[in-house]
């Protein structure tokens, strides 16, 4: 590769929103080579339907110029049409994705950004999967993943992700939120280019517990596992109330938040960094951002979606790409 | 009482920040006629420690002049220190508030607006006490009150409060959800001058249990309580994504939201509304507002304390009265 950063891109399901951003995006200057792995006939079609440029090249490790855009194609089994989903394409999403993740760890391309997709048609297809993230981490045979969603001004990492709320309090416990804090505390230094990271943690229960009075999860596995983890020497703070830890005074004495469990902590991150708030899936051998939206059929092929995810997306991934290059 | 709106204001916690920031913020015009449900002398005291003007009068339905307050004196046991708490004023505390309910139910004042108290310091007193609200609500007869969020922008009502994660689940039913849902909806009417409210719900689970591949509380008991609210008249949406109904498309479609339990509703409310958020105490047969702070000890008597909730606190009580004063 040359000096540029060279990203791929997959712009998900083709009937979706996705493709339409990639194609509104590349019409500026921007960071890094982006090369789409996508089938190259369903981006003509889809910039001609949005009156766009595109000039498609190969991959060749330099910026791209406005209305250009790299391509590693991948073939669709059936034409995408905006807005209908076809459980042929399938096969073709999940081929795109593999592709990509294989060129990572080939270092072919220097990390991926994932538009959206739509597990449900995915599942009709009678393919099983149950999202980006744990396709990637089998694909790469990574262990432990964590989900962070990032804005220009945030970070929450989640502790548990896709559960019932039921579920929640029986899935903690002190070897998972060792793991993912070491996991956390890794990549904010080695891709996040913060030599000390300060994370500030979450409790489970209101109020962190209230001393035992509203749930012992903080006395009997959170206290005892952040005791532990600042031994080792890492800046783990908490466990903070969750209506606490997102006012300014807690915000400004931390690089990251991790949350115990989805509604935790996105509900903030959403409120804040809404249009501009990514993805970043953290314990991959490699780097990948995706955008926080949905496949948006209604949106697809008429020109309107917000491309500002996807274009934080590429942002975040360029900038991890970076740290990670220059230790 | 006179034309001005009078209100009741209980400084809490002799020892914590309360009577300073009341002494601060009678300095200026205010939209409303306050009386401190309070001990005189410490008062005085506390004004002098602050170097702040202070003119003692008794209530007469008039707006105060800056540096006046009315007072409805109730004596204290001990002299409080600033930032020393002392069981020997427990039960004063709990007087204030009593006292102030009853003049609320008895029609002397509009409504009436507390400062912070420390729980714990009157339990130790050996005096059972588990919150204001809970107080208020036995003190007045009422059944089920509504905790509500309020800051300039967001109106954040809970289901569950107080309750530790793992008991969130099963403590949701659909009767409490339409209790809560009616409570809400006929004081947003009647007391924020709301005719026809619209209310946004959020689900249990993440993605609102997504179909219920994440959990079933939304299908078997949230989605069938809203449809006979619905049935009945009223305006009520969702259930909706916790990380999706803060956004600013789903939120400008809302007057409030109601979240299933603490930590999936507050932090946003805190996060957007620091500093000026507010704790509304519906269901109760009196308008009571709240600080959404605590007695901070370390600051009484220092004159540094943010008076921004308080204020808000009183605002929203002043708009509260009005609104039930003109049908």
């Amino acid at each position: 590769m040359a000096d540029a950063i060279t990203l791929a891109v997959t712009p998900g399901e083709p009937a979706g929103i996705g493709p339409d951003l990639l194609l509104k995006i590349i019409q500026q200057p921007l960071p890094c080579e982006l090369v789409a792995y996508a089938d190259p006939d369903m981006l003509e079609v889809r910039a001609r339907q949005l009156g766009l440029a595109l000039q498609l090249r190969q991959p060749n490790g330099q910026l791209l110029q406005p209305g250009e855009l790299a391509v590693q194609p991948v073939a669709m089994a059936h034409p995408a049409t905006a807005g209908k989903l076809d459980t042929r394409n399938a096969r073709y999403v999940l081929d795109t994705l593999g592709l990509a993740a294989d060129h990572c760890q080939a270092g072919k391309v220097h990390g991926m950004v994932t538009g959206p997709v739509n597990k449900a048609i995915i599942n009709e297809a009678g393919i099983p999967f149950s999202g980006h993230t744990e396709f990637l981490a089998e694909r790469t045979g990574a262990e432990q993943v964590v989900m962070m969603l990032a804005s220009d001004q945030l970070r929450v990492a989640l502790l548990t992700t896709h559960l019932p709320l039921r579920a929640v309090p029986d899935a903690i416990n002190a070897q998972l939120v060792k793991r993912v804090l070491v996991i956390l505390h890794n990549e904010l230094k080695s891709r996040f280019a913060l030599p000390s990271p300060r994370i500030l943690v979450c409790g489970l229960n209101p109020h962190a517990g209230e001393n035992g009075h509203l749930g012992r999860e903080e006395i009997d596995i959170i206290i005892p596992a952040l005791e532990q983890l600042r031994a080792q020497g890492m800046n783990v703070r908490g466990p903070f109330p969750a209506d606490t830890v997102f006012t300014p005074a807690v915000l400004a004495g931390g690089d990251a938040v991790l949350a115990m469990y989805h509604d935790q902590g996105l509900p903030v991150l959403k409120y804040q960094g809404f249009g501009r708030a990514v993805n970043v899936t953290l314990g991959l051998p490699i780097i990948r951002t995706s955008v926080d939206h949905g496949t948006a059929l209604d949106l697809a092929g008429s020109g309107q979606g917000d491309p500002g995810s996807l274009l934080t997306a590429i942002t975040i991934a360029v900038h991890m790409a970076k740290a990670q290059r220059t230790p």
